[in-house]
């Protein structure tokens, strides 16, 4: 952390030796800019602060900066430091501390991760755990709490679903909870799954999810630094220099501000206000938030249309092709996003809503045009996150309303084998539709949604250009009409992710001026073929001009 | 030809039997329909005239369509047909009549393929080549007359460059020009180069070159019509089901016209009347044209703006980067442009102008502006041919003025290895920006412009996905972020060219209602990694339902 002490120092004016003041010249086999400008170059000269100065031809740089300090990464290629335009950034961390049950084959098999897990726990304590999924699973039904009774009778488990979207808990947690789970009430937005006597099975879906997350004891903040602080470090060690928190309460906001002070926050953080909640609130009292650092900020609220598409919680115009009657859920009533977004509108405050179903996505972008009003012809950069399954009709109303669709391409290959089943053949047509929402002139901003997916911003490169698995399935890709090229996909994860976060002045692309937040790759991402983009070898990360990651020679 | 016979019968309404009002159900591994409302099938029904009557899955189809005839393509993958939107077929005939230049290394290959096709000569007759590129030589300098006539003191010699813009000839030849070459006069939009004593080299650069073509003994009709049939044949025999021929006089009109009636053109020929002239004369007389079989019609007008870039005859806005002084030359002056301009808006003809330079992309738009007027908002898809080189300021005008842009891949990857000589670094931003274009929001119909380049469709798919040459380089691309998705350079191949030839709601795609003009080709065109493009396997060609080409069986 010694490097990242000397620059905030820096940054706050407290230092400027000699030393310091001197500039670096990058040279590289390959730069690709991201400036429409000057697309391709062969060296970055930027000064101690991390400003950059200069882009262009090696002998040039050398030549015009003499005395610089030369960084040269040899026959590598540099790329804009890569931006995660929809993470979670403690829930990776919680991910990390916490039992991973992603691409579990069946029960037997969580049940051994969670025997692996409870080996690290005291007595007592919850065992919690995430990313099963029952649609990977023999019986592709709903688990139940008795599933897990027997391996766990008196400490409670509470496991979400892949998507977030569904909490599985055994009784022992169940019992935690105050109120009483049989009947035949159900909390707002949510649904407590229960058997024909009306007792809980343990599957919690959306809003009642709640329920089991209230009983659970509060983690210490030491603990959610921890979170925090581990989220941050598996992001640089991906590549990326910033991520859009997409969603974070008011006293998260703060573990950031603290960490930040003490020069601890490695990459870009751009949080989002949590729901028409106390960030929300004091975004309107305090104004925008922005730490000395520029390694902080919070401009935006973070609200919910519906639920998701593998939990059928996303809010459908018509039935779930497979399973006739529902049409999924708001998470947010219309009523509220309204008032919400009126607020946000009042405050100068971004909005960014999770909408997956296509009423949900009709709702966010109603619910925006009404809020705007003539203002939508303002930089207001309101975006929906995920924009997932589109009716023909609300397709173009992004472009037409400056609404930014963000994006993440592995939920198009992870929902894959199933999407088209929840959908059918026609909605399936407008869903994870990119390339139909770029054409109509839509900012496209990338990212991953991790910990839901891999925070690994390769698989999502891979995933925009191939619309296939990790096996390289269906071969040519699913619906390969909605293809981007390497160049798109890279754009998404860099200039548009930027644009997404109000800072496409500052990163997003390496041109004079601009932060020199770049990565070192081992390939040239845009000369590869499609497959390679899942192994691109990350050499280093820099931030600020400073490396935050260097990968261990081989 | 019988097929071709009984089909033109039916369309003539002449001959309707059982046997021919049966339907055809074509069934394949996958179909790309370029459909947007159905991307992906496995079947499609059509009647015996190839009208397309159902898309979908092969059960249901069969089932729809009890007694159809069966044609299953088993494991291939059938795309729409492939149109190529800018061509010269009886230019194409002609070049396998004439001795082929393309890829000589230096002179004395050239003289040596000369030598060759000599022998095919009556004694008198005229040796025509075409192809040669200076800037493949290792002098990479114009060449002289002297260069051929010790191996052709007497026989005329009359050899174009590679983008059809300069003509070299023997003394023969220029003896056979009526006019005295020598002095300082030069034609409009010419330039016959000369040396400091004043007499022509041998290079006739653009409209120079019409002095020796007039020089040269007329073609025989018979001869004419085996040029363009041997056009037809190879365009087929690549997968094509359509061209726009760029430019042709009225004789040649009548030419296609006489094949038409005769049941002998296999594919669509959407002929452009060259020039303000007597074609574009008749079409404001008689109106617009379509032969009754529907593989011919004229409604366009092909206009010229400037030069070429590789002999630096493109119009510039400012001085090439490689000749200072020089800002190349306009064909058709602004007043001559605005004259044809506006003729064909008045008879409501389409436009699509020639323009390569920044300049003579600049002057069509404004000519386009002007004669348009308030029709600009009209479905008037008047469009600019090659579209090379675009100012920042003009490439949002196609879109904006709903101009569409005519572009053939292969040209940057023949060019890119001198293009940036010629335009610098800023310039060459704006060059073959494919991409850019369509982000803007620019209709891109794509095409080969053969002869100059390979008529061969896959070649034009490999260097828009690809912007490679046949060896993979550079690796990564030229330019990279100007590349299309394979499904792109499909689509502007198909729909979009049809687009720009007014027959979207005819072929393009395959949905109902539309012909069963389609190509079977082994591999999946958007599976297969790119450099597998130039090499696909086209199976067969069909056109209204009927094989036009069908490869030997292997």
């Amino acid at each position: 952390m010694r490097k990242l002490d000397s620059m905030m120092a820096l940054a706050l004016g407290l230092l400027a030796g000699p030393a310091l003041a001197q500039t670096t010249v990058l040279t590289a086999h390959r730069i690709h800019t991201m400036d429409a400008a000057r697309p391709q170059a062969q060296a970055v000269a930027f000064d101690a602060s991390g400003k950059i100065l200069d882009v262009g031809d090696a002998k040039d740089l050398l030549a015009r900066h003499p005395g610089a300090k030369r960084l040269d990464v040899g026959n590598a290629t540099v790329v804009p430091g890569l931006i995660d335009a929809h993470g979670h950034v403690s829930g990776l961390g919680w991910a990390m501390l916490t039992a991973d049950l992603v691409d579990t084959a069946d029960k037997a098999e969580i049940l051994e991760r969670l025997r692996a897990k409870e080996k690290e726990l005291k007595p007592g304590e919850w065992l919690i755990g995430r990313g099963w999924d029952q649609n990977d699973w023999p019986e592709k039904a709903f688990p139940t709490a008795a599933d897990l009774d027997a391996a766990f009778p008196g400490r409670p488990v509470w496991l979400s679903r892949i998507d977030g979207h569904a909490g599985w808990a055994n009784s022992a947690a169940m019992r935690a909870v105050k109120r009483d789970l049989s009947g035949s009430w159900q909390p707002d937005g949510g649904t407590i799954r229960r058997d024909d006597k009306g007792q809980p099975t343990g599957v919690f879906v959306d809003n009642a999810m709640a329920l089991v997350d209230a009983a659970q004891p509060a983690a210490s903040d030491a603990t959610a630094e921890k979170a925090l602080s581990l989220g941050m470090r598996a992001a640089v060690e991906h590549g990326l220099t910033g991520v859009h928190d997409a969603g974070i309460p008011l006293e998260e906001l703060h573990r950031y501000q603290r960490l930040a002070d003490r020069g601890q926050v490695p990459l870009r953080i751009y949080a989002m206000a949590d729901g028409n909640n106390a960030a929300l609130e004091s975004l309107c009292r305090n104004g925008l938030y922005r730490h000395p650092s520029g390694r902080l900020q919070m401009r935006a609220v973070k609200l919910y249309a519906d639920g998701a598409l593998g939990s059928r919680g996303a809010a459908l115009l018509a039935d779930y092709s497979d399973d006739h009657g529902n049409r999924g859920l708001m998470v947010m009533s219309p009523e509220e996003l309204a008032a919400a977004a009126d607020k946000a509108h009042r405050c100068g405050v971004q909005v960014a809503t999770h909408a997956i179903g296509d009423r949900g996505n009709r709702v966010a972008l109603d619910t925006y045009a009404k809020a705007l009003g003539k203002d939508v012809e303002s930089d207001h950069r309101w975006r929906i996150e995920h924009a997932q399954v589109l009716s023909p009709e609300d397709l173009p109303r992004l472009a037409q309303m400056h609404v930014i669709a963000s994006m993440q391409p592995t939920h198009a290959t992870s929902d894959m084998p199933w999407a088209e089943d929840r959908l059918g053949p026609q909605r399936i047509v407008g869903a994870y539709a990119w390339r139909q929402l770029r054409d109509a002139g839509t900012h496209l901003a990338l990212g991953s949604d991790f910990p839901v997916e891999s925070v690994d911003p390769r698989l999502g490169l891979y995933a925009a250009v191939s619309r296939s698995d990790g096996k390289g399935l269906p071969a040519g890709g699913w619906y390969p009409d909605e293809k981007l090229t390497a160049f798109e996909a890279l754009r998404g994860f860099t200039l548009e992710a930027a644009y997404a976060g109000f800072a496409e002045n500052e990163v997003g692309s390496l041109a004079p001026g601009k932060r020199a937040d770049f990565v070192v790759l081992a390939e040239d991402p845009l000369a590869v073929p499609e497959a390679a983009l899942r192994t691109l070898d990350v050499r280093a990360t820099y931030v600020d001009g400073k490396a935050v990651y260097e990968a261990k020679k081989k």
